[in-house]
């Protein structure tokens, strides 16, 4: 008989919503053979979103050492015989700006894909990376504070970073961070596992999910008044599960709050190329010559990329502060965390090379990237639309914010009396198979119900979904 | 000014020397232009190991979705046109059996590399793991316990998959996990940073590094001592970094060690292809029907597939214990801890699949594949046995243990008057430009001293390098 053994209660505790009960029922229900429309989960690719043909043959020309000098050779083929050109079309042929691309990577990269990198992932890696946070951010070499590609650390996606930073900054429960609600369940999953306190602060919902000092000054005081340390607030911009693009007012505020409080800012830009046209500002670029600390984190999983399986990423450090009482730097400690892990993969790091260096305007390869890109956002802007106008025929529905990263979550002002979110969320995957995470998974103000859906699936499957939901909506919440 | 902050103390004392002041100071040596020869690490594809054809063939071609036709087409044109076939080399082709099989795993794999995959990994790679364990075991449906699909987790190379268990096991400094010393550090550094209490085991060094119930005893006693609960004991086989196989005798040790004291085994089993004729049996198959919970590891990193940078590996659990105290079973923690980070790294994953389902005996292109394994795992011997010969020519110099793993970890029996392992390997760095790793950065017997060699440079490299050592050596030691 195996022993019960204790198992530490901070792991056990950890809640982790957007694989809960849910997404489990639904996958029962798949099992049993329903058909169910997968809307709980940031996962465009497993929704038929194809990846990006550049990104993609970069990476597997880079798996495959010695692929370029055939590739020449097949390119060569078809230009000098009628015969196989007649048999290959324009898409079987590797481009040569492709082919120069990696033959630059490579000479970069000569220990290539299978060795050990830096800790903090290769430098030309992270140099791309300083280059194209510099380039977002407007800043040049008179005005703005650079990035630092040693301040640079590649991630397998953007967990790894926020585990890296909260490891750090929570020593025990009197440490508190400071989470918008609703949020992403793994903030509050990894403050739970390093024993640290949960300090909520509450974006008002009605004015768009903006924030102002008066919200985060108060959540600041509830923590004081607990005797919590506050050492940290995290912004994700764009929302997620909001989906909203916080506005540069509501991004100052944060700053100066942060400032006067001597707080670090974590920000999760993750969803930042997700903005289907509204202005968005990067934190580095909010705080500028301000000495705040800042860990700012990308993903490969999100924008129109959507490599969610790939795991990769970054976190740009500014500021880091000093460590108390010790000799060591805050960098040299990371660097550690870093070590322990060796390097997050390098496929990863191929393709958050290719985020932060796309191919330029005016390069041969350049229309059917962008085509591509296009592509992908304009219809995640339409679905998103016919979500939203959706909402507005069911009854007591209401949705707030810019639309932004692959997310609404609407608020459900009417509900059948001694219910929640939960159980409409259930009943609708009951009735409809639309499976959706609901707002208590996430986080929400007490007494408030609502639902995250992503607008991932098919345009003809939203489609043919909205009016069963409108339907089931309109009926349950009058039964 | 940024203030000062306090950094979790457990974070700060992680210590990892693999990444430590000897590597540091060559990278520094580097910079200047010496030339140094990099011993440090097994990380073979840094050292000019060429990753295996038919694995980053399989791999490209997962990463290329669109390419099978492609290939396909190439083929036929190879076959059909006399021209293209006189420029193509054979090497050129991809053969139609890795076609074949990429049309396999993508059958299984319909969401492909870009979308997150469950949290275990795909399930048909699980199961490939398990028919991989049970075959390499002789588990039958006759006799023998398999391996259950269920209870594997794909990982982002072995270290994820420790620190999973150790965070699970480890709830204050009072919970003890018992390891060898000496022992790879990724083992003190997440102990440390769990908060728990590292517990030392001694293995006989003088007789092979092998164990017996004495040495494991003496260990527990010590810790109760100090009211330490140990909670499992990890075994590294081959070692990491003594490089010694373990024999069954002294497994066996462990296995009735662990059953009498209700712990967990935690076994590293990466180097489980590094043996070279050496006889080797799995912690799986040495618990057998016994239900001791077992933990074990295996990775994409060693073997003679190399590939460190990609981050793939496994862990398989059997008997998972009951969780005091709480409904929840521990394999439903263990799921939850890899949600968080949602799915190991899906080229790890790939990887994975391949290394536990080789080309076949028989298949076409089993020839080139068990080729290029046998050149790597004998050229690796060769130089095992041309170092350790080294060793026999440089005073006070012993080395022990069954050659296995990628290491030999020498003893220095005699060193100047108040010096250590450190100054011996950094004296040797600036001497003679070999980078090792000192004995103390994995802990030895106090009063011991040694090193930790991987040999893993090129022959010529090692073959000119000997000599610089051994009159190194045989100078610096009466110096």
């Amino acid at each position: 008989m195996p022993v019960s053994v204790p198992v530490n209660p901070y792991v056990l505790d950890m809640e982790y919503a957007v694989r809960g009960p849910i997404p489990q029922r639904a996958a029962v229900l798949q099992r049993e053979g329903r058909t169910t429309i997968p809307c709980n989960i940031g996962n465009p690719q497993a929704l038929g979103q194809k990846p990006l043909t550049f990104l993609r043959q970069v990476l597997a020309l880079m798996e495959e050492p010695g692929r370029l000098d055939r590739e020449k050779k097949i390119s060569r083929l078809c230009a000098s015989s009628h015969e196989v050109a007649e048999q290959m079309r324009e898409e079987d042929i590797i481009p040569e700006y492709v082919l120069d691309y990696v033959a630059d990577m490579y000479e970069n990269w000569p220990t290539g894909m299978g060795a050990y990198t830096e800790s903090k992932g290769p430098l030309f890696i992270r140099e791309a990376i300083a280059r194209f946070i510099d380039a977002r951010d407007g800043i040049s070499t008179a005005s703005g504070v650079p990035a630092d590609p040693e301040s640079i650390f590649l991630t397998s996606g953007a967990s790894e970073g926020v585990r890296f930073i909260l490891e750090m900054l929570i020593t025990d429960s009197s440490d508190g961070i400071m989470i918008p609600i609703p949020q992403y369940p793994l903030y509050s999953a990894t403050i739970v596992k390093c024993g640290g306190t949960q300090i909520n602060y509450y974006p008002d919902e009605d004015d768009d999910w903006s924030l102002d000092r008066s919200m985060l000054d108060e959540a600041l005081a509830e923590a004081k008044k607990k005797k919590v340390n506050v050492r940290a607030i995290v912004v994700i911009n764009p929302g997620n599960p909001t989906g909203a693009v916080l506005d540069a007012k509501s991004g100052r505020e944060v700053v100066s709050f942060a400032r006067e409080n001597g707080l670090a800012i974590i920000a999760d830009e993750v969803y930042q190329e997700n903005l289907y046209g509204a202005d968005w500002v990067s934190f580095a670029k909010l705080i500028g010559e301000d000495d705040i600390a800042l860990f700012s984190l990308h993903s490969i999983s999100k924008g129109f990329y959507g490599e969610c399986g790939h795991r990769g990423g970054y976190l740009e450090v500014r500021n880091p502060p000093a460590v108390e009482n010790a000799e060591t730097g805050f960098m040299d400690v990371l660097l550690k965390q870093a070590s322990v892990r060796l390097n997050s993969n390098t496929a990863g790091q191929v393709l958050t090379y290719v985020m932060v260096n796309p191919p330029p305007e005016g390069s041969p390869v350049y229309a059917q990237f962008a085509a591509e890109r296009e592509a992908i956002l304009t219809e995640l802007y339409e679905k998103a639309v016919m979500i939203r106008e959706a909402f507005d025929k069911m009854e007591g529905v209401e949705s707030f914010g810019r639309i932004g990263a692959l997310y609404h979550f609407p608020r459900l002002n009417v509900l059948p009396k001694g219910t929640g979110d939960y159980e409409y969320c259930m009943a609708l995957l009951e009735e409809t198979g639309i499976v959706t995470v609901n707002g208590a998974g996430f986080g929400q103000k007490p007494g408030t119900n609502h639902l995250r859906i992503a607008f991932l699936p098919p345009k003809e499957m939203i489609e043919a979904m909205l009016p069963d939901w409108i339907a089931f909506h309109n009926t349950y919440v009058t039964g």
